[in-house]
């Protein structure tokens, strides 16, 4: 196939291309609110039906529906799945926005709105790109396929099941993750794996109601006890306490390493932003970045238990809770760590303390020697003619390992976005150069992945 | 002089006197919310003056109006002071009221109304007593003054220097102070003292502002901080930590432990309402009362940080905020547990925990072999004809080491309320028997306060 028709076409689309984005882009699809989810997945699927895709709706029994669309091709038996999202983050805060977020409006090169970038932006570029290989060549040279999930902005929670009862038609010789774009020196970024997360309320009771705090010798106090158990699981050095939570952990390997130099850590930008003169025990270059994607962590999302208000209230309150998050790396699994979280606190006396379990993802990777992950980065270097950056696994979660544990296929993730898209924040945007050199590189990996 | 009259002036007039508590009840007075004191304020003094005594109005920079009562006697230099506070607590809960908190609804013997017990009804006893005696008798057998506290039961945080400032009006040979009553078996309670309170929050901050959980291995989380910083302050077994803190906790004397045989716990009542199968540590007994009365304590009255919703949300935070309060018995001091808790968290390598002071009230009391204690346990045990139960110390706190250990004189707390006056809860009320009965007791203290 000549990919010299192919560019032709995005080049000539452009504009058509940004207005189909800008389409997508002013319809709210707030997963976390429930709003505009379900008319967004429907201008999804009609949007795929308008290049020519056979679609299909998958809905478990609860959650928003899934967008499927395929195009098979007339010349390889090979398939490429794309994994997308149609939802987007809540626009909040508001007053920051210098627009209104779901108004598309173009700005000096850009289209701004929630989910410009993440993931309505890297979505169409996708969809583009098959669309001027059958415009421009008639024809596919392989299989695609197109998950576009509407939760994972929230952890996608029910994609399990849907996984499992239509697992057929998720099969796949690879796939595209969702994000993706290229970094401040114009570097493509390869993703190869996501940590995996463990989210938990640990909750302490005393009291069937609140009393006055003169009762404290005798009545017990929730709060002093959640403190006291949360004081088994991590020390002040950052070492989790629970028995055996690292005992899974693979070790680097000397790929991986080779490829951690090659990142660029944004250390002083980011101290900068946050008003810190230094990140955690003083870490820095290669070290923090070995810490930000191979560390597992139990972080504290929040705590609350009793008078929370201005001044003082002289009470013993009757219940405290804590949200915590585990971050998970290969080879670690949610389960697991969930059961040596309860037996720690157990062995330890702190039995009595309830344990809520909430969403939780597997950590996930593709080796870095994958043929795809090899043929990904070729094809990227050609045509942001740079040499990529590859992240062996990212310090972020999802749903990758229902795709790449379950269905089995090696996953990368590559997109069109870039260092000031201001993803989950106010004012996101996407360049549109980099929404067009991102459709001309998913064009030409479905052409690589032919050969 | 013939206390005979005054008794009968007493029982003539109870009609009259019930319905002098029902107008101050009727007013509102929630110095939480500043509701109504200003109007009660006035109308103390107006009480006051309609049985003859001279007032003055006492007025700090900030707070509520401290209303002063005086009338001198013809025959004695001695002088006794009350305390009170014409302050209440909110009535919330309202729904669980059967009558509307400020209605002063009579029902089987009973006033029912936020403040009806605290401290409205020992307030209006006393002023009776003080009509009962001049009616009756035409002269008080000794100087009386009424200090009508407006913040109570907010902590009294403004009143040290009104007390500084006119000491003069305040000076007395002995005092009553605001609380007491009988117990289930008709014994009047005397209470000769008050723990102290230390209230403070401590602060912990991390980056300028949340960020994503998954850069948990760089980014300070001041959650943990403080839970590792609040683990350094008291152990599991509810000892405190802090260097020295028990250092000038006084001894009990063998008078003190004699008391503490006759004070009753309702153990099984408090477990069953508060639906606990032990007390801490299994306390029971004399242990536990001991423990009530004697020990100094450490207690979170709130905490938070970080998302606190429902579900789970992959948050890092960037502040966290402990309530604590410290009751103290003698011979601590607020200060000195104040300053021993810096330097304790600066000592172990958190003097990075921001430590914000609330309200404080000191631990006092009077000795159990003053003769003033012996003079009003013998006029009790007249009266109710029962023998007194007296608390050394009590439980709570309040701000009577201003006039204790400032002004210097004997204090005890004795009054006429009652074990069903649900104080600070819904449905306060105060039998009419309790009420005269207290009434007569503090005509006939006066009365042997000349002696």
């Amino acid at each position: 196939m000549s990919l010299e028709k192919v560019y032709k076409y995005i080049y000539v689309h452009t504009d058509d291309f940004v207005k189909d984005l800008i389409r997508l882009v002013k319809q709210p699809s707030v997963s976390a609110k429930g709003e505009g989810t379900e008319t967004c997945a429907k201008l999804v699927e009609k949007m795929m039906q308008e290049i020519g895709l056979a679609t299909k709706i998958f809905k478990g029994e609860k959650g928003n529906t899934v967008v499927y669309g395929e195009k098979l091709s007339k010349k390889s038996n090979k398939t490429l799945l794309f994994y997308d999202h149609y939802d987007v983050q809540p626009p909040e805060p508001l007053e920051k926005w210098t627009h209104e977020p779901f108004s598309g409006k173009i700005l000096r090169g850009r289209i701004y709105g929630r989910g410009a970038s993440d993931n309505k932006g890297n979505f169409v570029s996708r969809l583009k790109a098959v669309q001027a290989l059958l415009e421009a060549a008639g024809n596919l040279p392989v299989n695609v396929k197109f998950f576009v999930d509407g939760e994972e902005e929230i952890g996608s929670p029910n994609l399990e099941p849907i996984i499992k009862k239509y697992k057929k038609y998720f099969s796949a010789d690879a796939a595209i993750w969702e994000f993706g774009g290229t970094d401040r020196r114009g570097r493509p970024n390869l993703y190869l794996g996501l940590k995996g997360v463990l989210s938990v309320d640990i909750k302490a009771s005393g009291a069937s109601k609140d009393v006055h705090s003169a009762n404290a010798p005798l009545i017990p106090n929730p709060a002093w006890r959640l403190i006291w158990g949360l004081n088994l699981l991590k020390d002040t050095k950052e070492k989790v306490l629970i028995k055996d939570f690292y005992k899974n952990v693979r070790l680097l390997s000397t790929e991986e390493i080779e490829c951690l130099k090659h990142i660029p850590l944004e250390e002083e930008e980011t101290k900068k932003e946050l008003k810190l003169k230094k990140f955690l025990h003083n870490k820095t270059g290669l070290e923090a970045l070995q810490a930000l994607l191979y560390q597992p962590t139990c972080t504290i999302n929040g705590f609350i238990s009793g008078y929370t208000g201005e001044g003082s209230k002289t009470v013993l309150p009757h219940e405290a809770t804590v949200k915590l998050d585990f971050r998970l790396v290969p080879d670690q699994t949610s389960i697991e760590i969930y059961q040596k979280l309860v037996r720690h606190l157990k062995r330890h006396g702190f039995g009595d303390l309830k344990i809520v379990k909430h969403g939780s993802t597997e950590p996930t990777r593709t080796p870095i020697d994958n043929p795809f992950v090899k043929l990904v980065t070729k094809t990227a270097e050609r045509v942001y003619k740079k040499r990529a950056v590859i992240y062996p696994i990212s310090a972020g979660s999802g749903p990758m390992h229902l795709f790449r544990n379950f269905l089995g296929y090696p996953i990368v993730s590559a997109g069109c976005s870039h260092p000031e898209a201001n993803t989950h924040a106010p004012n996101e945007n996407l360049k549109i150069d980099s929404f067009i050199t991102g459709t001309k590189f998913i064009a030409t990996l479905i052409n690589h992945f032919a050969q």
